[in-house]
């Protein structure tokens, strides 16, 4: 489709990456948007009960005060690293067997006649930018229907629902993606160009973007208008987009702050902050109140017990993500972390700056936010004399059992092997 | 609040201004967003019965076949011309009293709890680009409300919900702008610069324009959850966003054609189409659309009237923006235009094509879409050879009757004075 660099990315890149610190800061500081890693075990979904309430709090009276070890000898039978991949092979499989459906609804309404261009185009930046990353935001949403609904509500056109409901999920990833990538002056996303550096593009990504986020409400009254959820998925829908945004703002004003107040911002408060608004809400939130209310369920209790512990995954999943973009293998994960140079309010600045010397600190004020590779190596060299590795470590297994109690201590009905699968898919991820 | 330029448009313009001609008809021909001149009558509105039907088809027996001159002298007494300017600026008053509180509404929720910071930045966001211009889209809402609405729905609280609703449109408006401005390298807008260009923007203007959309979703749930029309108006907000970046899809498709099919793609349909999408929608069939929804009219015959009606206004709307974009006077417009250079699909491009010698055409080719100063004289010359500015004043003034003619011709018991109103506020309008 393109074949050469002529005009958008490599000068809006080079531009942006020539400027003065501060402003690179702001300027690459949107990107994060992350994926949940693929499932890593092999045991078939079908062994086990699908509604599988046996770990309710009340049912059997684990409490945060077990020791972690306990529980989580107790949960290893039934958490979902005994959950398969095979079946999620299959789901993958299925929910991507549904993107040309969605490409053709959005396109045929207008097709052969006032804009015949349009569509074609349309049905390219679709193409382009929707379809190719992990897809886990739209797989969990599907995941969450199949283990929340009535048996009597998984036929094959409701499931079929879910996954068009799944794309209008990925669809808002792609959509912050885009104007992101353009934003930050990224070069490649999911092995290949980023979309505002195809010669033909450039910042006309801007409303390619804005056409797949409206692409949305355009799905959204096609398949559900006559559903009883319609009203609560628009408005899902609208209140995700607005806390990313807002998460967004947060974190490039933070990147920001360090011209002014140097990293007296970079507090954890602050940094939960960014987090919830930024990642949580549109990437664990989102796809399972959505599945909820498609599964028919819309107490409020329970959706208020969901959102907590959904949004403490995502702050999890951060952490993580936060880690591997310093110490995690570019190979494998797939990008070359940027956050020292970005001057991002990271979870390791945050660590360090609690643990650090008078003299570390200096060195991080100096330093931190800075692309020159010494500059880079020092703030490293400071996360290592710290221990953030280890520290990490320590951190992403408490957290992990943590979160493990949290579930044990839902109560309402809700199935809480949907959230163990869940966090079973993140934890250790490399990825 | 900003100082100097040191980042952002001034390097991006220039980048995009020095590519080659091609690419800047792509990344220029997003801009197109107009405004509404101001009032231009004195009697004031009160002299006028608030609900005159004297003029439906079916009252007075006039046809299309009757004589514009006839048509004309017969409405002298009731159309907008006679129509007052002292009204229009209590409202336009009343209307801009009211945004302090939308600012208040979008950045008090999170105010002092967990992001300070933002509500801080989105206020200066919403300050910069929302009340500047000459709000006539939020306007025409309230004044089509005032006009459809009965008598007993016009008390302050209605009439509150209605400048609301106005400034959703507004905001509407100000994220295509600040989108646009940022995709185009445009300079100034509303006589100050763009909000991409102050220097601690840049290109994250992406992520302040998605803000603004996004509290437009805000403000409907805050005020209108409870409302009948609430459906109704997210669902026409979502249609108009849809539309106008199709709109704009097909703008830069069509500039960007020229480099593979000449100028063989200007076409008066797709000129048409282009403007339906880009322009009519959002300007006038959203603003009165909404308005009739508020005042209880929801039957569709007369949506379907009233919509034919509005996008024809946004055509003569459009077909005058493009005059002046060459013809205009810059001082007055507060623009210089710049459709030639960027191969824009205007309306004097495509008459000047459908009247041109064989030679004409040849330069038309050739100069079109063309940046040097040579070629742009070459084009203007054209336009001056074939008498466009004529042409264009048989045009507007054949426009005008035609569309008397079919207010005339509405039926169904809506308010036609609104709709004369709305068409004499752009007629012989000179910015």
């Amino acid at each position: 489709m393109f074949s050469s660099l002529k005009f958008g990315g490599q000068q809006i890149s080079q531009l942006i990456k020539t400027s003065d610190r501060c402003v690179y800061s702001i300027a690459s500081s949107h990107s994060n948007h992350f994926h949940y890693n693929a499932h890593r075990t092999t045991v078939s979904e079908k062994s086990l009960p699908r509604r599988l309430n046996l770990y309710k709090s009340g049912d059997s009276n684990l409490k945060e005060n077990l020791s972690s070890s306990l529980l989580r000898r107790n949960l290893a039978s039934v958490t979902p690293a005994a959950i398969g991949k095979a079946v999620s092979k299959d789901e993958r499989r299925e929910f991507m067997a549904v993107f040309p459906d969605i490409v053709r609804d959005l396109t045929e309404t207008h097709r052969q006649t006032e804009i015949p261009d349009v569509t074609k185009w349309y049905s390219k930046v679709l193409q382009y930018n929707v379809p190719g990353g992990k897809k886990n935001r739209g797989l969990a949403l599907i995941l969450a229907y199949r283990m929340l609904a009535p048996q009597s509500a998984q036929t094959p056109e409701k499931i079929r629902e879910a996954q068009i409901m799944g794309w209008c999920i990925e669809m808002l990833q792609a959509f912050f993606l885009v104007l992101d990538d353009m934003i930050d002056g990224s070069e490649t996303r999911r092995g290949r160009i980023c979309w505002y550096r195809n010669p033909s593009v450039g910042l006309n990504a801007a409303n390619d973007g804005i056409f797949i986020e409206s692409g949305i409400y355009q799905l959204l009254r096609r398949y559900f208008v006559d559903k009883p959820y319609y009203f609560q998925a628009i408005d899902l829908f609208h209140e995700a987009t607005h806390k990313t945004i807002m998460g967004q703002a947060l974190d490039l004003l933070t990147a920001q702050s360090i011209a002014k107040y140097k990293l007296d911002k970079f507090t954890m408060d602050r940094y939960n902050s960014i987090v919830k608004y930024k990642t949580s809400y549109y990437s664990f939130h989102l796809p399972v109140a959505l599945a909820m209310y498609m599964a028919g369920i819309s107490n409020a209790e329970q959706h208020r017990q969901a959102k907590t512990l959904l949004l403490e995954m995502g702050n999890f999943f951060q952490v993580q993500d936060d880690y591997m973009d310093c110490f995690g293998d570019p190979a494998v994960t797939g990008k070359i972390g940027t956050d020292i140079q970005d001057g991002k309010c990271s979870w390791l600045a945050v660590v360090a700056l609690q643990r650090c010397t008078p003299d570390q600190r200096k060195i991080l004020e100096e330093c931190y936010g800075s692309h020159d590779p010494e500059k880079v190596d020092a703030v490293r060299n400071v996360y290592n004399q710290i221990n953030l590795p280890h520290i990490f470590s320590t951190y992403e297994e408490d957290s992990y059992n943590l979160i493990q109690t949290h579930i044990q201590q839902m109560s309402g009905g809700l199935n809480l092997n949907l959230f163990f699968k869940l966090l079973d898919k993140i934890y250790k991820r490399d990825n």
